[in-house]
């Protein structure tokens, strides 16, 4: 069987998030399933390299599905975009070997998340930041970047329950780009934890108000309590921009 | 009277144009002086600089309006910015001369129209540029913005009918950013008939591929004729970034 291989750019605005739910209509991956089970005939199942939040936007997503379908690559992609609604675009369709595996081959995954930092709000970001008007000391965000960046136990900084499997993770890079009221947070790491992100996100935007201080991200890392950190920020300023393999 | 100049931004995707029609809940005019009716407790009518096409955008649309209200600037703005949907943005209020007029004193404004010039779509500029994946001639397009520019009869690159009023307007920056995919184009002048960015932009467009040729410019300064220039580009990829006095 052909191993297919889809680079996915999708705004999230209108959708409940990637992962298929019983109303597929509504989910990102319920969507391109569709798509493709028309343009194959027969029920296509995509592997995502994982699931994003309703409201969540992606530059590049990646996913995988096996066919039997002769079709050339450059005709899968014709037929998705030209039937895949316009806020889900397939940048890139590629035959990879069949062992290739969205999930459990990604080594590491780029995201960004976006503030609009100004109290007069903005017409054009309002679905792709999260607007916070209160002032931010910038240069202790940093310092607190330096601090999340390296091999830490993230589970205080997440949602998920206790659990066996390791919640080791590592950031390789977290850094802040100031962009006129627009701050640009990139995070590069081997894996995040649910929610992850967001929770460092708020974590972060509290220390710069002076909320938190810059001693509860070790503080965390310790003793484990996601009560501690900071608030959850919305799901619409994240995108996902890379997964690597 | 207090005179109260407002700088509006707004998202145009929703809407039906800037100007009140008689389901007021479709333009931009209508809903911002909905908005100042409640504010004020009296009827509110709002002079804008210029209409602006149905989901055509603001960065800088001004707009003027009278009222006897005591109300603080700075609670005009926050009202505004409260009760307005999150797609029209007030990002100024300002007190101004009793015979400043938004319309009558503007002295030029500035646009600018975008166009995604790929194969492949964008899931994030839909709404926020024209989808051309043609093949262009940037530097035959730049020949062309410098025969345009300085002062002509536009009427030809216009929709609207002959007029005893003068079509002769004056563009004195007419240029392209290449930015990635994007191609940005910016003009500025001392005024734009109608729909004449829009014809000037389909013209540019169908110079850079080959189907019109760079002499159809003075033709059409010439002859007027309408029909010999380009096609009307979509509404959405321009927006009016600012008016001058």
């Amino acid at each position: 069987m052909r191993n297919i291989k889809l680079t996915i750019e999708y705004d999230g605005t209108r959708y409940l998030g990637w992962q298929r739910l019983g109303n597929s209509e509504k989910t990102i991956q319920g969507k391109i399933e569709n798509i493709l089970t028309q343009m194959t005939g027969t029920k296509i199942e995509i592997i995502g390299s994982g699931r994003t939040d309703a409201g969540t936007h992606a530059r590049g997503q990646i996913a995988n599905f096996k066919t039997d379908s002769k079709m050339m690559l450059a005709e899968m992609i014709d037929f998705l975009n030209r039937y895949l609604p316009r806020d889900i675009v397939v940048k890139k369709v590629e035959e990879v070997p069949e062992r290739f595996h969205a999930r459990y081959n990604a080594t590491g995954k780029k995201y960004s998340y976006h503030v609009w930092n100004n109290e007069i709000p903005s017409a054009f970001e309002r679905h792709y930041s999260f607007q916070f008007s209160q002032e931010l000391d910038i240069d202790l965000m940093n310092e607190a970047c330096r601090k999340l960046i390296g091999s830490h136990d993230f589970i205080g900084f997440s949602s998920l329950k206790k659990t066996k499997k390791s919640t080791v993770r590592t950031i390789d890079e977290l850094s802040i780009q100031q962009e006129g009221s627009m701050l640009h947070f990139t995070f590069v790491g081997n894996g995040f934890l649910y929610k992850m992100v967001r929770i460092i996100m708020g974590t972060l935007l509290e220390i710069g108000t002076g909320t938190l201080e810059l001693g509860v991200i070790d503080e965390v890392f310790e003793n484990k309590i996601r009560s501690d950190a900071g608030m959850t920020v919305p799901s619409q300023g994240l995108f996902l921009d890379e997964v690597y393999y």
